[in-house]
């Protein structure tokens, strides 16, 4: 494609290295921040310069952070759970359900042979030191991991680390979602959630 | 949505603010660019600042320019066909066609009552300028703008005003696109393509 302007091109270029948005999209962003004022194009490039330059991993749990002391343990939570994700957009979907009050662990990642991440890439060790630091407090770890190959050979890998403490551990349930149809589920979920039936219970929701 | 840091949740409102991209694809983006190495995301808002601070338009064809004078006049071009164009991505795609060897007029936008863009907002006081200017080289204006209501009273508009010149004023063809299947075609095109109909003529392509 040929562009009118370097400035244009360079931009188009710039923009279009992100994932999932192509020339024309890039190109289109590109003219609509043209016809703003000059504060919005500031505004964008500053958030994103002190996203990159001053975003901490907080040491404990390593969630995305301001500081490298997250709140994270300084709200008052229940300390006996402990819930493992691969990243920090998990946190934040698992934080909208309001249906867990434990605390999180980042892994930063999932083993992945293919792209060349193995445990150690992973904030694996980090987990298996801070169960041991508790001395006990933590008594069940959530391995909330993707349903996929890498998802499943991480939580294989954790679970077994994590055999010597004797915790309980427990995944995410897997079945047809909620609001789901029926015929219209793959056949591996819905052949395992009639494998993995549950007992109906009249009086839960 | 509650977010972990204020770094990223200000970085999320910012890219959310552009067009088509909701919270959780600039969340997306953001993460990207946490990922990659801290000069991706230098390169791209250096990228962003330079061209809204520094791009200009062509003051003859308004054309977005590194300068105030493009290249519109100096290149070698059939200077008696001037098409008349909505915007800067409009005269990149005809470009591409190599199907166009004239100049062009960019208006920066379209005759649009609903969001308040009269003709005193769009470029076509210089147009009418440029045609009074040429002195008669100027043969033909296409008006290439978009088959909407906006368009054609927008090139109603202006071919009125073209009117004393004596040129040949013509707009693009319209019709059902090559490659279309006829039976996928909405009516009205198909229906306009019937009563606008053109004679074989078996030696053109």
């Amino acid at each position: 494609m040929q562009y009118p302007s370097k400035l244009i091109e360079d931009a188009v270029n710039e923009i279009s290295k992100l994932p999932g948005i192509g020339k024309k999209t890039a190109l289109r962003l590109a003219l609509h921040l043209l016809k703003q004022e000059e504060s919005a194009t500031k505004d964008l490039s500053t958030a994103l310069l002190d996203l990159r330059e001053k975003t901490k991993y907080c040491r404990i749990c390593h969630i995305i952070s301001d500081s490298e002391d997250c709140t994270c343990e300084s709200i008052r939570k229940d300390s006996s759970l402990l819930c493992v994700v691969e990243d920090t957009p998990d946190v934040i979907a698992i934080q909208n359900t309001a249906q867990f009050y434990g605390y999180f662990h980042v892994l930063g990642g999932i083993i992945s042979p293919i792209e060349g991440i193995g445990p150690n890439e992973l904030n694996i060790d980090s987990l298996i030191e801070r169960v041991k630091s508790s001395q006990g407090s933590i008594k069940e770890i959530i391995l909330a991991l993707s349903p996929t190959m890498e998802g499943d050979t991480t939580a294989f890998y954790i679970a077994k680390k994590l055999q010597p403490f004797n915790l309980k551990i427990t995944t995410i349930a897997r079945g047809i979602p909620i609001g789901g149809e029926l015929e219209y589920t793959d056949e591996i979920t819905l052949g395992r959630s009639i494998a993995k039936r549950l007992n109906y219970d009249i009086t839960s929701d």
